[in-house]
C-alpha cells in the first residue's frame, strides 16, 4: 500500500500533474489541485452529500460551510466516528502544526477553525501537537529557536478560540521528555515501521538523517490515547484527526501501525489548501510575504495585498468583463470568500454577479477585503489577550475535560 | 571512516576471520579473537606499557590487573582523560547494558567491575544506561517486560558495589520521558547522522525498523553531559566510556557527532570478552546456560560447569600431559583465572606449572573453581542486600556528587 502510494506520487510528479506530500504542494492547473483525483490516488473517501446529511442528523447541527463547500473534502472512517457519537461514546480530536518563525497566515487557520467547530459540536477533548523537533530536523534551526517558535505559534492557535478546559497543547522538544508513556508509544510505533516503508510513504532516501527517518513515529504517537495517561488514564479512546490533505501520509502509516498494535485506527478529515494570492497552483506559504495574508497584517496591508496580488478571474477590459463575465474557478478573491464568507446566499449572489459580468474585479476584491479584514481584526483582538500565563495553562500536563 | 570500518567488518566476515559488532562476536581461532588485529581494523589505540605507567603515575595507584593483563586492551583518547585528571579537572564515566531476561553472567560483570575501580581511582560521577528500548526493538519483547528486566538487571549491577552518592542509573523507557534535555540531545544527534552512515557503521538495511535505525542516537546521548542537567547543571564535562570492544561502533559515531556539535569527544577504554566455557571462539552468552557461569549459580553448579564444560588446554592422557604440558592459550579455566585471580605471582606459578605438565587439568579446574566460587558467593551476599528501595535510590533523578 505504502509503496503503491509513493509510486503514484512519483508518477504524478513525472507526469507533470499535481504533487502533494507533507513538504510540497503544487498544482498544475489554474483552478488548483485536482482534489477528486487526489482522493483516488491517496485511497481516501470523498465527503459526499449523504455523509454531510448523516453528519447533520447525528450531531443535530448544520454542517460547517467548510463541509458544505468541499473545503474539508475527504475522510477516512468518519462514519465510525459518527456512529461512536450516536452511541454516546467518546473520541478525541488531534491536530497539529510544524511551527515556523514567520507569522502564521490565514491559510494556517483553516484546520484550526474547523477543529474548534468540531470540538464545539461533539464536545470532546482536543490535543494539539507542535512539531518543533521536526523543524530542527528539516531546517537550519537550533533547538532553542524551534521551542520559542512553538511557544509563539501556540499563542496564534489559542487565539482561534480554544477552551483550556478540554484542550491540551504541547511541543515535542519539551513534552516528550516529560511523558514516559509517549516515548514508549514512539518505540512501539518505531518497531512496526521499516525504512522501506518510510521510503515508500515519505520518499526518504539513504542520505536523509536518521531523525527524519524516525520522525513519523513522533507525529503518529498522539493518535493513540495511551500516549497521554494523564488525560485518558490509559484507556483506549478513538481519535479523529482534522488536517490538511498533505499530512495524510503520516496517518496512512499510523493506521497501518494501529492495526498491528491492536489499537483503533485514527479517523481523518482532510482539508484542501487555501490558495496563495498569486493563484491556486500554490498553497499560501509563510515564506513568501507577497503570497500570503498574515494574521498580524493591518487592514491597509490586507487591502493592498488583495488589490495588488490576488489573481483575478476577470477579463482584460471592463467592456470585455461586462460581456463575458469573470471566472470564479480561478479567481483568488472569490476562493477566499468561499473560505471566509459564511452566508451561502450572499456567496451565490456574488458568484452569479461576477460570472455574469455585473460585478467587476475591483468590486469582488472589495468584497473579499471586507470579509477578511474584520475577521483578522477580531482575531487580533483575541490574540492580544493570549498572555504567557494563558499559554502555560494550555501546556500544563494535567487532566482535561473528557 | 564509518564506511571504511563496515567494509573491513564485511571483509573480515567473508574472509573467515573474526567478526565483532554490537550483535555478534565470533573468533575463528581456538585462542579467541585476535584483539591486536581488531585495534587496527577499528582504528583505536593499544593500551601499552607506557600508557599503563602514565596511568599509575597520574593516579598514584597500581594499575588494575585487567589493565596489566590486557583485558582492557584498547582505548581512544585515554591520554586526554589522564591529562584532565592531572590538571584537577573533572570528567565522568558512562557505561551501560542492554538488559536481558536471563540472569546476568560473570562475563557481564567485567566492564562493571572495571568501571567501579575507575570510579574509585578517579572519584568521578558515573552514569549507567539500561537500553531496554533497544531490547524491545531487537527482540520479541514487550515494553513492560523490558522495563522489568532493566530493573532486575540494575540490582545485579548495583551489587558490584557502586556508591549511590555518585552513581546515577536509568532505563531509557522511563527516563527519556522524564528529561527534556536528553530528548533534545537525541534530536541534535539524529540531525547529524544519515541512514548511509548507520548503514555503514552498524550494517542496517532497508528492511530494518526505524527504531533500530535511530537507536544509536539513544546510546550516544549519555556521552554528552548536557543530557543530564540535574547532574551537570548544563556544564560541558568530558566523558570516559568503559565498555566491551563490540560497543565501539556506537562511540565512533558519537565521536563524529561530537565534533559536529562542538562537544568533547567521549574517550573510550575497551575490554576483551570473557570467553564461553566451551572455548575462546565465543564470548560468554546468557542464551546458552551451559556456556556461562551465572551470578546466581550455586558453588555446586559452578564446580560442575567448569569440570564438565570448561575447554581444556591439557593433553589427552595424564602421561602425555606430564610430558608435553598444557596450553594456557586455549585453556578456559586458565583464561578465567586471568580475569578473576588478582595475584600476579600465583597466576604466573599456575601458568608455569600447567605448561610444564606439573599441574594437571583437574587441578587447574579446581584452581578456577576456588577463585570464582567465593567471588560469586561474596557477590551474592551483596546482591541480597539490594532491595527495591536501594534500586530506586540509584534511579532517582537528582544531583549526584561531582
Amino acid at each position: 500500500m505504502a509503496d503503491f502510494v509513493a509510486e503514484q506520487i512519483n508518477k504524478l510528479a513525472t507526469e507533470d500533474e499535481d504533487f502533494v506530500d507533507p513538504w510540497t504542494v503544487t498544482g498544475k492547473s489554474e483552478t488548483g489541485i485536482d482534489y477528486e483525483k487526489l482522493i483516488k490516488k491517496f485511497g481516501s473517501s470523498k465527503i459526499d452529500e449523504e455523509l454531510i446529511q448523516r453528519f447533520e442528523k447525528v450531531t443535530g447541527k448544520k454542517a460547517h460551510h467548510f463541509l458544505r463547500r468541499g473545503i474539508f473534502f475527504s475522510h477516512r472512517d468518519l462514519h465510525t466516528i459518527l456512529t461512536l457519537h450516536e452511541n454516546g461514546k467518546k473520541f478525541y480530536l488531534y491536530t497539529g502544526r510544524g511551527p515556523s518563525s514567520e507569522s502564521m497566515h490565514i491559510g494556517h487557520m483553516i484546520p484550526f477553525m474547523f477543529t474548534k467547530w468540531l470540538q464545539d459540536v461533539f464536545n470532546v477533548p482536543l490535543i494539539i501537537q507542535l512539531t518543533d523537533d521536526e523543524k530542527v530536523l528539516w531546517r537550519d534551526l537550533k533547538i532553542e529557536d524551534a521551542r520559542k517558535m512553538a511557544y509563539n505559534n501556540a499563542k496564534d492557535i489559542i487565539a482561534v478560540g480554544f477552551d483550556v478546559e478540554n484542550t491540551f497543547i504541547f511541543n515535542d522538544l519539551d513534552f516528550i521528555g516529560q511523558c514516559p508513556a509517549f516515548y514508549q508509544n514512539m518505540v512501539r510505533i518505531q518497531k512496526c515501521v521499516t525504512f522501506n516503508q518510510v521510503k515508500g510513504i515519505f520518499g526518504f532516501g539513504d542520505s536523509d538523517v536518521i531523525g527524519k527517518i524516525t520522525f513519523p513515529s513522533v507525529e503518529a504517537a498522539p493518535a493513540f490515547s495511551t500516549s497521554f495517561p494523564f488525560i485518558f488514564d490509559n484507556k483506549v479512546v478513538p481519535c479523529l484527526v482534522p488536517c490538511a490533505i498533505d499530512q495524510d501520509p503520516y496517518f496512512r502509516m499510523t493506521r497501518d501501525v494501529a492495526a498491528r498494535l491492536k489499537m483503533p485506527k485514527p479517523a481523518l478529515i482532510h482539508s484542501t489548501f487555501l490558495p496563495a494570492l498569486q493563484g491556486a497552483q500554490q498553497k499560501m506559504s509563510a515564506s513568501d510575504p507577497n503570497a500570503s495574508i498574515f494574521l498580524n497584517d493591518s487592514p491597509k496591508q490586507i487591502k493592498t495585498k488583495i488589490n495588488k496580488f490576488a489573481f483575478s478571474g476577470g477579463q482584460a477590459t471592463v467592456d470585455e468583463h461586462r460581456l463575458k463575465g469573470g471566472n470564479t474557478d480561478v479567481d483568488i478573491s472569490f476562493k477566499y470568500l468561499t473560505f471566509f464568507l459564511e452566508d451561502d446566499d450572499r456567496l451565490a449572489e456574488i458568484k452569479q454577479e461576477y460570472e455574469s459580468g455585473v460585478m467587476l474585479t475591483g468590486e469582488l476584491k472589495r468584497e473579499a477585503v471586507e470579509i477578511i479584514s474584520p475577521w483578522i481584526q477580531a482575531y487580533q483582538q483575541r490574540r492580544a489577550k493570549v498572555t504567557d500565563e494563558v499559554v502555560e495553562s494550555f501546556f500544563k500536563i494535567r487532566p482535561i475535560k473528557l
